[in-house]
């Protein structure tokens, strides 16, 4: 039994801050018993579907969505923020070079900790609003940048410069692949961009606010997001459901490879969500749009979904396992020409504008975020043995 | 009125979380009604008087002090490890010539995230303790390493090679300049880095652990503290108490420049404690040697903090502000030769260690910091206009 000898009452809270209300918000919500989550007052997906990347990210940074006029100033301000600095283009290849094994991610911290610095980020507490909501969208609009260098760096190739004229999503698959891309896959690759822009207060956006709240500069704050997305229990590898379905190869063996696995008690990547108890709203939208593309591949990914629930509903009966939005985001990703390596990447090049938006709401507190922890260990102070 | 539609049940608590308790913990404690801290069961600052640096950090990472026998082994161990990995220094005077406005802590945090990236970290839940210990060992023990070099680049001039000769301190100081350090001078920055390596669940260690929990590697956490530990609320920044001794100049302008800045609401850097209401030990240490080198910029420091904490309690009865470890860390830091810029880069140099302990235990934990946010926004779904 410890005793407490600080001089703030100690609070006990569930595990891992569960349900801990850390701070109001406006700009979303997630509501895991209705399969709903929303950005501001809108539906995310009702966004994904009906308005452009840029439109949903003024939304998210200025707190309502543009008119035409606004929509059309502000796709250009982001637009014209695309080209790097040349100290941190000159700095690429050895991020690169350092960064291959660990992969884009660790690069995309690296250069995004060194652009804010190449940008002389102040403190967010000793600047204005509007320089802290410049400073987010100067790192937001180089993050399909920075990503697209690294990987092309990575695998020998030149990088491809930003074009202005293109939308965020279309520049980023041109910036990738060096031409330009098909209206499909750009068009899939937004919806997918937009619906991965916020989603509660999910573990990366909980830290950059937590650095924000000492008062740190922007940089920093995303710094520390793209270090706790790169987290596996974070949940934002697309990919490891696409290794799933590898796995199992095809139809005929989905049964005895799912069984095998929920029996020896592992997980199925791709299936269960700890905040939705129904089908996750990301998959059913990133679903249809891969059986719009159609193909072997989407028809065996619904198979392979039919009979997983299937199952799981039989061993686990009760649990409300579903896909959740890594399953049809790895799809839609492949569909679209994205190489496996870059699709948490690409979740960070959406995610980084629900981040800015938590920073600007975070800095509009002043109050630091510091927590306590219990000692539990051996009485102090025990006498400081003499050194041999 | 907001309705709680999540899946989990929604828990209020002090704002800032002042006061909730994250985990439990055996690294050590703050007890701010006795003025009193400790590192596992040894008053810090006992150990900062009477053990090397070495030793604590032994006894933070390890969980014990070290016989005579350990301590030579874990000595050599981590001073084996102070030479860069090729890739980083190769990037350095890029991060340098990017980060000189931004100062040494920003270009810390560049090198931090490519040497994890170099060395390729892979995540803490899917290596052993041994190895995440490792790892810790190897990040920390170029942390002056890197400081240094970036303070000298940034000034045009060369880095200088690290020895393992050296104890920790003395090599530190042994990089800065270029030449061997005093042994007086030598032993007060050992001295200040011990008390320094810990204070109970400040915002850049709760920082480490939110990242910690996500599963990340532990460059990603110590990148995320680094950023915390940062921003200006975090309070480690010994050079604004000397802006303070500055400021007032002589000993007759000390009564009027501290009544004009109480009178107008300023706070006074150097003085008050989120968590102390006593004097600050580590302050009490400091002053200590600070005392021991004596000289006139002594003698004012003492002045002005007898001169303040009258004032204070007679203009903020019963608030009980003292001088904080910030006030005497500048002074001794000074009287060591540092240059003032390079002042929070050394409180990082230290504290780094006490973030490495902090990711060891949380890594022992399996469960991810996800705390919540309350949604106070329009009601949702609003539909979404079409876009003009």
């Amino acid at each position: 039994m410890s005793v407490n000898r600080s001089a703030t009452a100690l609070v006990d809270v569930p595990r891992g801050l569960a349900g801990v209300v850390v701070t109001d918000t406006e700009i979303g919500d997630v509501r895991g018993l209705e399969g709903f989550y929303h950005y501001r007052q809108y539906s995310a997906v009702e966004l994904a579907q009906t308005r452009r990347f840029e439109d949903v990210w003024h939304l998210l940074v200025h707190g309502e969505l543009p008119d035409a006029e606004r929509a059309a100033a502000f796709a250009a301000e982001t637009a014209a923020l695309r080209r790097l600095p040349d100290e941190v283009r000159a700095a690429l290849p050895a991020i690169a070079a350092a960064s291959g094994r660990s992969g884009p991610l660790a690069g995309l911290r690296t250069a995004l900790s060194l652009l804010g610095a190449a940008k002389d980020f102040r403190p967010v507490y000793d600047i204005e609003a509007d320089q802290r909501r410049r400073d987010g969208l100067v790192a937001a609009a180089v993050v399909p940048t920075l990503l697209t260098a690294l990987h092309r760096l990575d695998r020998g190739l030149d990088p491809v410069e930003p074009r202005e004229d293109l939308s965020y999503a279309a520049n980023y698959l041109y910036m990738l692949t060096g031409s330009e891309p098909d209206p499909a896959r750009t068009r899939a690759i937004e919806q997918y961009l937009i619906s991965t822009i916020d989603h509660g207060f999910n573990a990366s956006t909980f830290t950059a606010r937590v650095i924000t709240s000492t008062g740190a500069d922007v940089a920093a704050c995303l710094v520390g997001a793209v270090g706790a997305l790169s987290g596996p229990l974070h949940g934002g590898a697309p990919s490891r459901a696409l290794d799933t379905l590898d796995a199992i190869g095809t139809p005929d063996r989905i049964d005895s490879w799912i069984r095998e696995r929920v029996l020896a008690g592992d997980r199925i990547m791709g299936f269960g969500h700890p905040v939705y108890r129904t089908e996750d709203p990301r998959s059913r939208m990133l679903r249809e749009l891969a059986e719009r593309f159609g193909g072997p591949r989407v028809e065996f990914a619904v198979e392979v979904e039919r009979r997983v629930e299937a199952i799981l509903a039989e061993l686990k009966p009760g649990r409300e396992l579903h896909t959740n939005v890594e399953f049809y985001a790895g799809v839609v990703m492949e569909l679209c020409g994205l190489p496996r390596e870059m699709f948490t990447p690409t979740f960070a090049a959406a995610r980084v504008v629900g981040w800015s938006a938590n920073i600007l709401e975070q800095a509009q507190d002043s109050k630091i975020i510091r927590p306590a922890a219990r000692y539990v260990g051996p009485g102090a102070p025990v006498k400081v043995p003499t050194a041999a």
